[in-house]
């Protein structure tokens, strides 16, 4: 298959095989790829909870409206913001470039200093806000992605994210929950796999200037 | 390579090589590919704009910050939402859905009613703000499609959206610039394409539950 092929075989699994597991291998390229996504500044303000473990999975049903997908699925992906992007966030990005790159400390001293300022400057809400957009664009890397592996996947914005965060701690690990993604394979009864996919003609969605 | 090698290949691209342009073939992938993009309640809030056109290129550069890439590239794209979710909208996207599937119009009646109660009772920056995030998910698929082409690409969010919507005209669309992304092909000048890249270790980036 070629992607767009891909693209189009995928969809939002309403019903997933419970005795098929995604294996560690496959989870390795979602990790990595999760991992490699862009995002604003390069400042990665995300991440990426993998929760496989079914009486877990169970008890965040009811925290996704009842979605049965989220105790079917092989694994269940949270993603999730970091919500203190202070001094020392931004400190520990320019460490990794230093490090990484070995690019000296007086190159990447303005830049530093501009992003410390106005992240001081942002209010709160703005500031997650901004991560929210890029666990957006991390999902969108990875239901591609998932889609080119053969993996099935739902992507929920429908929970109860302070619920989510109190059942998994995420509270005291700095993050919040703004997106499930549970992954796995599709059900054989799942009769939404045959739908046809609906979509705008490409005329009504792309305009050329 | 596979998808982890080209995710790794692809990087915010600094200078583009002018004479080097994106064929109408791939620009076709891309086309479908970003009409193929989940979004939130299937409701696709978005539009994309291809300016090929050197000209208004050059005259969008001040309005990206100064970045030249936007003139250099093959094609700027414009990651638009569209600001009205009004009942109209949204019966457009129930008439797909029985047009393209057969559905009933009796099955579909109560989902439509729940959305366009939905939508009615959102302010306008909460709909705004929701169909932003659809325009990030649409990102996160194109840049990964791009790097599967081998596309370059640049993701700016850093432009003043007002005037480039004025320049574009988008408002007399219905439809307000959220992101920008210069695609072709890396210059050879561009030093920055054999930087290694920055990211957390995959210990910081991800916890499984």
């Amino acid at each position: 298959m070629n992607i767009i092929e891909h693209l189009q075989w995928r969809y939002a699994t309403k019903a997933f095989d419970i005795n098929k597991k995604v294996t560690p291998e496959k989870l390795g390229v979602i990790k990595d790829a999760f991992n490699l996504t862009a995002t604003s500044y390069g400042l990665q303000p995300i991440k990426l909870i993998i929760v496989n473990n079914i009486e877990l999975q169970k008890s965040m049903v009811p925290i996704a409206m009842n979605q049965q997908q989220i105790a079917q699925a092989s694994h269940v992906l949270v993603f999730c913001i970091q919500t203190e992007i202070d001094q020392e966030f931004i400190l520990e990005y320019f460490n990794r470039v230093h490090n990484i790159r070995e690019t000296p400390k007086s190159i990447l001293q303005p830049f530093q200093d501009f992003l410390i300022d106005d992240f001081e400057k942002k209010p709160q809400e703005q500031i997650e806000t901004w991560a929210t957009k890029q666990a957006y664009l991390a999902l969108g890397n990875l239901l591609t992605v998932c889609a080119l592996e053969g993996i099935d996947a739902c992507p929920m914005e429908g929970f109860l994210p302070i619920a989510c965060d109190d059942l998994l701690g995420l509270h005291e690990k700095g993050l919040k929950s703004v997106l499930l993604l549970p992954i796995g394979y599709r059900s054989n009864d799942d009769v939404f796999a045959d739908f046809k996919k609906v979509r705008k003609p490409i005329a009504d969605s792309i305009i050329e200037l």
